[in-house]
């Protein structure tokens, strides 16, 4: 009912990443894509299913160095009920190989329907005698805009299965200070939504002193990083923007504690397509994903020191 | 490239209502649920099928007098990819009767990503040669908290192909004023948020005076549908929060323009657990949804005159 799990396999791998599998088709090499296309069509159903097979190849090459995957739902939705499908049985197969999953939803809503949501990406659904979790995620980010009677119906599912949230606070993209940096008597509003994060999280802090409740901060932010890590001492950091978006680890360091915990950076696109940029043979993709996500291990390891 | 297709529906049928299509499997009627939990088991793909049907015969009995429906993905998402299946399918038909669709997302994230949710609810994906528009519908609600560039490539698509979006400003529940109602120099969140709703659609606006990016304001705080309505002469309405939220047609009034524009309210439970409330056969519960809408816009019409 806290982060224990994630902060746990963090320090096993003495990696605080999450590879972000935002696959559209375009990443997916030119050999794996023409495969299915050519097999099944030009369709949004051979379109998944090559990025589903995409997906567990990075999947293997990835899980025995990187503790979490986050998927970002958009990507999956693009390609229709084909595409979210892909996104179930992708979630599926990072768990069969021990990986901590991210639903990157950003859902928010009123509180019956929250319930609905909540029911979806990390609870369970029944159908008469029988119980389903419809997609089944570790975690899910979500949006904090309509208040705690959207939060709530989160905590009880966190607290009943071991899972979290992650609370949008400060987001990694230019126009973020736009509503998030206005001042209210005096203090911006990401620093108000991170408040409520902390009180959100209260009852549900887990050994290493996180509570189920985290919040999404950009690496594009370092000087909020570093503000919001102590002023939310329990509230776990999802952090975006690293790499491709322009945030560097020196500046990242800011938001980890003195343990060399509570954030896990997020990386997509340089891991994804990675064996675009290193210009090797397209079929080791997935080496080259593997590649690339220890250099970033390294690069983040120069600056924060696990454990 | 405005709400003009859906402002001309509402004149026509002389009636400011959305139907919410919300439908949990619960609200499906024994011998319907039944019927398909019997021929294909106890199984989120049945549940789906059978909801299809639900939407469906509400739709038929609907189309000739209320302009628009209302999807909230939440409740499709709960049934997994069958679920995403059924709203696709939900979509596609309140379109060939001819309705005008509102997928209730609230989905908002960065830039880059936005185009890819963009894309899947109101524009197209190209795979290889070939086009889909995996949801198609006409337009989305959306959480604004992302600021400008979380919006962006929404604008261009309403442009490009006659859709609209509905930012989250003032949502019905009771919690929302937590941080909407927060004061930034005076000025509360909610009207911030609306004062951008008429930035981002100032060069979309239509012959009814309305643009393409309208808001969500909560039937249940009719204080802030007069404010807002004065504050934000060009932006539509969505209302949810109508009877079952406890939000009466009086209050809802304020709301609209002097022509009786400007807005549309939301019905959900109402309408779809119509039978339930009047006690009739279930087989016609879809008799008892038309009847509730029938009920509804003379509620609604008494107080608002249109045109």
């Amino acid at each position: 009912m806290s982060f224990d799990r994630l902060i746990a396999k963090i320090i096993e791998m003495k990696n605080p990443t999450v590879a972000g599998l935002d696959p559209k088709l375009d990443y997916v090499p030119e050999y794996l894509r023409r495969s299915f296309l050519d097999e099944d069509g030009e369709t949004l159903k051979a379109a998944a299913k090559a990025i589903f097979r995409y997906n567990q190849m990075l999947i293997d090459a990835l899980c025995d160095i990187v503790p979490a995957v986050k998927l970002q739902a958009a990507y999956y939705e693009m390609y229709g009920h084909h595409g979210v499908k892909t996104m179930e049985r992708t979630i599926r197969y990072a768990k069969l190989k021990g990986m901590y999953v991210i639903t990157d939803g950003k859902r928010n809503d009123i509180g019956a329907t929250m319930e609905a949501y909540t029911a979806a990406h990390l609870g369970s659904v029944s159908i008469g005698e029988c119980e389903y979790e419809p997609f089944g995620a570790d975690s899910l980010t979500v949006n904090g805009y309509l208040g705690t009677d959207g939060i709530s119906p989160l905590l009880k599912v966190c607290k009943e299965r071991d899972k979290g949230i992650f609370v949008l606070c400060k987001t990694s993209n230019p126009s973020s200070g736009e509503f998030q940096n206005l001042l209210i008597d005096g203090v911006p509003l990401y620093a108000r939504m991170g408040d409520q994060c902390e009180k959100w999280g209260e009852d549900t802090v887990g050994e290493y002193g996180y509570s189920a409740v985290g919040a999404v901060v950009g690496a594009t932010y370092p000087e909020q990083l570093v503000e919001l890590r102590k002023r939310l001492p329990h509230t776990m950091f999802l952090v975006p923007g690293y790499g491709a978006q322009g945030g560097g680890a020196a500046g990242i360091a800011g938001g980890f504690d003195e343990n060399g915990l509570g954030a896990i950076v997020n990386s997509s696109r340089a891991i994804l397509c990675a064996y675009k940029k290193e210009g090797c043979d397209e079929h080791d993709f997935a080496g080259a994903a593997r590649r690339e996500a220890l250099r970033m291990r390294e690069d983040l390891t120069s600056y924060i020191h696990i454990g």
